[in-house]
């Protein structure tokens, strides 16, 4: 069933997860985990809820996991280069998340220069297949122009839909 | 959160759920409930696997809680009336819903003139917010054409997108 991944049209957007240093014992630096996803929809109107899917061997999993919260980011023409750069394993630098800079802000770490964004609490999860499955409950919603055209995986070739998929 | 539900992109399916009369000992006729949905993603590669979103007061909610099972169909450029045709309440006339002809097979009801299918059986299901969210696990998947053009939420007037998102 190669073909059933390429039957779904999705958005492109960048999860984020962060675990402050001040809430672990054991270590002094945040966690901080990004990464490109596309198995995102929403599931509820009211209370307003979304479900992702993350490889079970991302360390995306591993940092939502630790801090219950993570933050969706929706993109835009100007941002499908980042698509691409958050494919792959993250590379944190001062303020800068694979080179595109970021704020913390609310215990969640929110890139600078995306469309919107959408913070979330997990409010369910489990393994399903070789995913883990989180519901979050959005928090808080940012987007200030509502008129962008938000990227979709028609929009970005679907050799990095196919590596995205698999983080 | 009003224009949250905007900042998604999804591709436009047809849910079919069928409960068969002979499975029944109070009914002599097949329950057969169909509508447009978006609200759908994929979730595991191996197995492969989708979740989907209804609202909690729709007939194919009622449907799948019987059958646990039920097909996605895929839409081409050639489906586009489909999606708004399959976002009011169904009407089945004959071997006809909403007008567009179908078969029953392996005891699902599957549209004829659709790019695709998928037909899942539910392995986990569970209310959340205001929809009910169900885990399919794909046990036949049909494309006969890969390099068919799949419509989206960006190809169809988003006013089809908000009435179907709440059916």
């Amino acid at each position: 069933m190669k073909n059933l991944s390429k039957s779904f049209t999705y958005g492109h957007y960048i999860l984020t997860a962060r675990k402050e240093a001040g809430e672990m014992k054991t270590r002094n630096k945040d966690y901080i985990a990004a990464g490109t996803v596309n198995w995102v929809s929403q599931i509820s109107f009211e209370p307003p809820m979304i479900v992702i899917a993350v490889g079970q061997k991302s360390d995306l999993n591993e940092t939502i996991n630790y801090s219950e919260r993570f933050t969706l980011h929706f993109l835009s023409d100007d941002n499908k280069k980042m698509v691409e750069a958050f494919a792959a394993k993250s590379d944190i630098d001062g303020n800068k998340i694979n080179g595109f800079s970021f704020t913390k802000k609310d215990h969640q770490v929110i890139l600078d220069d995306v469309a919107g964004y959408a913070e979330c609490k997990v409010v369910k999860e489990f393994n399903m297949g070789d995913h883990t499955v989180y519901i979050g409950e959005v928090i808080n919603f940012h987007m200030p122009d509502e008129g962008t055209n938000l990227i979709c995986t028609k929009d970005v070739p679907s050799k990095y839909v196919e590596e995205i998929a698999k983080v």
